[in-house]
């Protein structure tokens, strides 16, 4: 971390803040340059808040070096982490998932035929939304605890672990018999709901926020990671852009330089990223191709009946003809699905 | 609503859809144009999901025409509402307020002695983190319910009324005696929040989320309303744009708009838009003049040591000089502080 | 095109605006709705301007239903354009071009060197500037006419058909023997070039501005063909977000937008998307997986030496492997390079 | 400027690193921390591309410690300027002006109606285009060489100066009789037209980038003073966000923090920044009280019939009102008008 000072500083100001620094175990470099003095901080600075120093009067900026997030760090951890759901399935490094199911749970019919179709055509995990964020307190808010009694019946009829989201953490007793618990795009910094998922054992899967940066996305993560609970899956989900053509503008580059700042996985949902059913493909594609760990897809049995989201759903055919382009895709690649 | 028919669509595709429409109590107007097929829907559009009709495969767009909102709609209450406090705060057409203290209450005599100091230079009610929404896991989370009591504390030692944030609906009842609850711009989307918040009777702070749009902001205060609390006051405070600069843009224009669009009333808080104490006193001009409802602003005993936010926190004597500025403002617009 | 009108509009305004909508020869559909009025205008409307009609003191909102645009469209033209450089370059459906070169042309042996090296690789033309755009007036502004020179040797030695950068309409004499004229993202919306080039005869290639929307850069296309010049090739080089790790943020979803919205080719810039050498291949990964004509791409034969943006810039030998890896997948694509 | 070193940096890269720095006169102080090294450079780097140094492979960043400009700085020139107009207008420190006139030239009786009524307002400039950057090549493009005799009759006739926009630098010889050349949004970052307003000695207006920062807009202005011309006048007029409701999002805080790092002038645009008539008003107040230097509003005298732009125009009687305001609010500010 490198302190600018300001012109004005006096000595008295700056010995001041050296002292602050070194009681916190930092020490320091002093530079006076022709027309700044900077100061640069030795150790972990990983705990100092960059913002927070810019609150001395001789502070001008203070620009930070090292990240500020730990666990998370590819630095501290090398290697990929693979996180493990129920024994059969690996995510990370090598191994390819494919997350697909309907936006809304809607009935048992709809949801066990949705995930034995998904199944069938080589999808790994069944998502489906019980509890649903809908900006319009008119819309239809999702089945809620019945919704989760319907995915376990659908677990339970196709084998496959399901993925589901928490809007809130009184409802964590619910998601019990859940395998991977999904926490959206609004509620990336609900730092309640992160730290209480940080106490959990069960797997997360972080989707990034409309506009958050990745370092903030990483700070979310390490929230979860400083409570204790590793197994964190990141999901890009396209951000907020001037441009509305497209839902949200899809950030493929987040998988390689997440790949780069990060030893977690990462997957891509080219649904909620374009919210146009044929810009699924074509940014599935992209994808496999950039090194993604997998892709969440909604599949609705008829997406013109959908309680939600039916505009970026597939129905099951042509989700059918996605995995057998993606399977090959793969395959090219040299992961296995 | 307008529904914009693609070339493909049949006739029996289009008599479905207005089938549909007419099922949920819409008539429609049939419009062929030279290169396009419109449909018009008349009825109350409101509860219909502009995006949830893309989901039909003959439907090329569907433009919204009306609002989506209802209760917070200004032409539903042509009207001002006012905000009661306590029977001697207003907010709202009139009556100017400013809300001031600092980011984090710290300890008992800073938080008294902030309170005192605000309240003689003329602010008419009290701010203070207790829960405190931080990026970092590593950073000050606030004092918690403890900071609670504090507040409390000086609400007693100063008469004025409470604003404190809320990051959580479990610790509801611990805001029993908070005159007003904070939404922050993270958890404008928190809509298990924003529908708990709907059910009590206190005045809610809505903050904008830092990329949200006007009328996303407005479905989130139609959230709370919906659920027959009608109390609610929106706050500006910076959305994110490409500009670094300042930690925020302040979208000052988000105050005619919303008095246009809506009829509850609208304060600007410069401190968290622009992240920089320099730029406090000329926003608060312009927040003034453009007709806001009034101003929150951070305020500590001594920024240079505070736990957070310090960069954008006054002293109390540059807050003495701000509101003396105020005043003479507020005076200017013929309006009461 | 929608017109919704005001409640207040008045049955002679109203009169007033279909009499100047049938003088312009349009027809009109009148749609009254419960709390809305609205005008469907039936007719060809790409020469009204949706903003203008705003100035109606009867009209509340206009909507476009068709594209503004009208020779770049695919509905005018469904067959994918193909763009022939030389006779012995195609670019368009089925075919897949690699533009490689430094940013800047520095020296004869410079660009002689980068050009032999990279038409080994496998690339088809050679880029080079010679007027450089540049933020700072202190920054290396190109070799400028000697820069054409320079390229024009590099072309003789090579074969390699060279595309550069006009930045001012006054130099268009210069560029006689350029093969591919290369308007920046500075310049997208620079409209009095943009008619010049559209009166030449040469092949353009229009990157997307900063902060343009795929419809506006549609439109600026547009300028060219309105022009005559229907050899318009469009190339994606990254938008400006919040997100600030990367210099830009690559918006691969254009590439399948525009393959819907228009018949002309599209390549993509993953050197000036990203500004990360090490960023370059992933992202050429997905431009070749997504469906994309072609890639552009910074190959320096020293980048640690280069004037500008050595930083984003392959060598020589990294240009080799990533193009023996993007064969692989042109192959897979089943497009020919 | 503060240089982070890669971990892998050898003695040997770093050694050389050094060497290139003291060929450009710069001294450097190597600061080896815990996790991180840090290399300071000392002297003048105005003249150092930062990204241009992460071409390097020893080099993971680069950080700009001291600003990137430096004739606008207002380190270099503490005291506002003051730029000259005829003799009779100033814009600077303690004088607002407001230039108003209508989007378009259209007609001798038009220009001269509305440059009597906008000076009798109280106008201290005529605005009016006679080239017209317009998105659709389809749009009226302005009346070109006869638009700036049109302005010139209108100077004429009532002494006000005039200012206009320039699209290209060939046209430079036609504005002899201009008074401010106004360079907009769309050509802030045409460099070729900057330099050649550099090298002329009127004032000129740049207009900020839809999507550029303040330090690129300041740099556009060093382009102009480094060429000799100190007469410039920068134009705030919004910026592209996410938000759709207005046509840009007006950024208030441009004006107090170009104050800080420049003493050129600086004006409030409200017409363009909002695009909308109702929305002038109140963003006009925002830029009086801001501590703005003046203002320039659209006036047409028909806006229902306006060329261009009528959305965002008032006509003669609401920028009488708009005036009779603005009068008491700068002398409320203790400004002449």
């Amino acid at each position: 971390m490198v302190i600018v000072l300001k012109q004005i500083a006096t000595e008295k100001n700056i010995k001041a803040l050296i002292s602050e620094l070194q009681a916190r175990g930092l020490s320091t470099n002093y530079s006076e340059g022709t027309s700044q003095t900077v100061l640069g901080i030795i150790g972990d600075t990983t705990k100092i808040d960059a913002d927070d120093l810019q609150r001395l009067s001789s502070v001008e900026s203070v620009k930070r070096i090292s990240e500020p997030y730990k666990t998370v760090n590819r630095k501290m951890h090398p290697d990929d982490s693979i996180i493990k759901i129920n024994d059969n399935v690996k995510i990370g490094e090598g191994f390819f998932n494919v997350i697909a199911g309907p936006c809304s749970v809607e009935s048992e019919d709809q949801i066990i035929e949705v995930a034995q179709r998904v199944k069938k055509a080589g999808a790994t995990l069944l998502r489906g939304g019980a509890f649903k964020p809908r900006t319009s307190p008119y819309a239809f808010q999702g089945l809620e605890a019945e919704g989760l009694d319907l995915l376990l019946k659908a677990k339970k009829a196709t084998g496959l672990p399901i993925v589901t989201e928490i809007m809130n953490l009184i409802h964590l007793d619910l998601f019990a018999d859940v395998d991977v618990i999904q926490v959206g795009a609004r509620n990336m910094q609900n730092f309640d709901l992160l730290k209480v998922l940080g106490k959990c054992d069960k797997p997360i899967l972080l989707k990034r926020g409309l506009a958050n940066t990745f370092e903030e996305w990483l700070m979310s993560a390490e929230y979860i990671m400083a409570g204790g609970n590793h197994n964190v899956i990141l999901c890009e989900r396209g951000i907020r852009t001037f441009e509305t053509f497209t839902r949200n503008t899809l950030d493929i580059s987040a998988v390689p330089v997440l790949k780069k700042l990060t030893h977690l996985p990462i997957i891509v949902d080219p649904s909620h990223a374009t919210g146009m059913r044929w810009l699924v493909e074509p940014l599935a594609k992209t994808a496999v191709a950039v090194g993604a760990d997998g892709l969440m897809i909604e599949v609705h049995n008829d997406p013109s009946k959908a309680l939600c989201d039916g505009a970026q759903s597939l129905d099951p055919d042509q989700f059918d003809v996605l995995m057998s382009d993606v399977k090959r895709r793969v395959q090219f690649e040299g992961k296995i699905l």
